[in-house]
């Protein structure tokens, strides 16, 4: 998608150098607009710990970047397998609720384990990581299409008049590769001329919505306005909200949704004002081994100064300030799971997909028997 | 309530000069405490304008003690009653939502209007200036005797193990005299010696949940844990929630709850989750002409700047920053309205009652007949 009328993607190989990987510095935005190189596993690692890239397909193929670039410092010898594996495990506990992450390192570490030349296994790293990013665009231009078709719809429904979608966190082109999941179908809508109107919760503690959605959005020129997560029950009871669209960090074979801390307040009002709430996500984002969203799906406690500091500009320089009492205590859940029963539909690369299992198995039962 | 071991309440006469009113300058906390002498209705209009002091029944008391200070400065004449009716007219455009700020005023400008001499006239007001604060108080002391009954019966169930109690915004003693709404129960509860932990809604935009009620909460020693104001739906769906406990700006006779804006959606997931959700308020905060709460109670919409900048605390300054892109567009609505339906009961002054036209009607129908 555009930034300052450039395209961009989220992650890329440097295209003069095939041993440094480059992203965004999402820590950064929307004040700073930053390029980062990265050359070690262990500079991925970090670059997801401390959400230089976040959101989940992202992370999967910045984690995919990372077994690469290690591939690159490995030395011929009988020990490679075992130090490839303990990069691995390492990188893998750099996110522990997406499965993302996991998933695309396990792919690779599944290809190479069988490999014995140190030219092999870089290559072979190198093919699978440019696939994960090439296949995750790819899944995310698809859910556009299958999604802009419930726009459409709405917008038909409405006589053309402004459709008004709202959506939490940042489930967009900056959390994928392109296009991002929950944005998709909105950009596919607005590069198409349907008019759509974007209302954009800030999520707190980290508030990606207001940082990261609000400034993708408004750098590609779709209409939105930011509000604080405690409005959108007061906009749905007033019709001034016609269809919600988030993404999933993870989701079980009985279409139980994780997302960020927050999204399961709005689905509950979406259902008391009869909205039709769609999750949009891969079926990377899947975890087909779960069945009970709430009680399966460990949910990662973040730390207490993301609730009790907050990041801004003043005067040109982003400054940190607390926000709360000097000895205050305070605790940061950065997910909560939607139980299907709230959820209307499921928006894959696949087509839409109703949230139950027997649904989920039969659009993906190749994958599950895999 | 207590701060730093001493007893305070939100507004008072000066104990050694009656013609000094003073106030804790509540645009300061959490980050300064600092107590604010008022000696004529200027400085109360301004008070009330600057939001140092805020909360209906607060404003309502600091109105009434407006008055009584415009009278000390009264010169007798033939033109007194018109100064007053001036003063009063002038004070009442200090906030002209909350309704118990015209009521404070209108019930002293009814009594002295009769009134000859400046003595007597000084005298009534001082009496009624005192007697609205004493009536607040004790109104806000009977809701915590209702309501800690609520919170024993929890205790009993759970063994006497720790009742965690969430609450959204601050209707703390902060907005009242002392207290407060639907804190009153909970002070009451651990000055008893009941374990009680409050899970504190950070409450976006103006963060008075993490600013005041969290300030308050803690000065007087209760414990309690700062959130996001998305997290509460995810502690509740895992059991770390036993009461929700909020105020109200204004009820319907039919029980629909307007209070700051978040609160529905917490009223969704406390139904989802089998919680009890109680609204604390005094018999002020009904108003008995209205019966549908979202079709029929105005909502006020606000600076967009307070959802795009934010104060904090930077090296022992007050700073505020801006924590959106630069030309991003926001709306801030203050309230919304929780429908009856999802609240458990209404914790007023009489005892607590049920949300429904019947249960209000039959508890205060001396009041709505008047």
């Amino acid at each position: 998608m555009k930034v300052e009328g450039k395209d961009y993607q989220s992650i890329w190989i440097h295209p003069s150098d095939r041993n440094i990987v480059q992203i965004i510095d999402q820590q950064l935005l929307p004040f700073n607009f930053k390029i980062i190189n990265l050359t070690t596993h262990e500079e991925v690692f970090d670059a997801i710990k401390k959400m230089q890239v976040r959101g989940a397909p992202l992370v999967g193929a910045a984690g995919a970047m990372g077994i690469y670039l290690a591939t690159l410092h490995l030395k011929k010898g009988d020990d490679m397998l075992a130090a490839m594996i303990q990069i691995a495990e390492k990188l893998k506990t750099a996110r522990p609720t997406a499965v993302n992450l996991a998933f695309a390192i396990d792919e690779i570490m599944e290809k190479i384990s069988v490999l014995r030349t140190v030219g092999e296994i870089q290559k072979t790293a190198y093919d699978m990581a440019i696939r994960r990013i090439d296949t995750e665009r790819e899944y995310c231009r698809k859910i556009g299409e299958h999604g802009v078709k419930i726009i459409e719809k709405l917008s038909k429904e409405k006589g053309g008049k402004e459709i008004h979608i709202l959506t939490h966190c940042n489930a967009g082109w900056l959390a994928c590769i392109d296009y991002g999941t929950a944005t998709a179908p909105i950009y596919l809508a607005h590069d198409k001329g349907i008019k759509v109107h974007v209302w954009v919760d800030e999520t707190r503690p980290r508030n990606q919505g207001s940082k990261l959605t609000a400034w993708e959005l408004g750098q590609h020129g779709v209409p939105c306005t930011i509000i604080a997560d405690n409005t959108g029950g007061h906009l749905m009871q007033h019709g001034m909200v016609d269809l919600i669209l988030v993404g999933s960090d993870r989701t079980t074979r009985t279409g139980d949704v994780a997302n960020k801390i927050g999204t399961y307040l709005k689905a509950l009002a979406a259902k008391d004002n009869h909205i039709p709430f769609y999750v949009a996500l891969p079926s990377s984002s899947f975890d087909f081994t779960l069945t009970d969203g709430i009680h399966e799906i460990p949910i990662e406690e973040r730390s207490p100064r993301e609730v009790t500091h907050i990041q801004g500009m003043k005067g040109g320089n982003t400054i940190e300030v607390r926000i709360v009492p000097d000895d205050a205590q305070a605790v940061n859940y950065g997910f909560d799971v939607t139980p299907a029963r709230f959820v209307t539909g499921l928006i894959t690369e696949r087509g839409i997909c109703n949230p139950d299992e027997k649904s989920i198995t039969q659009m993906f039962s190749d994958i599950m028997n895999k």
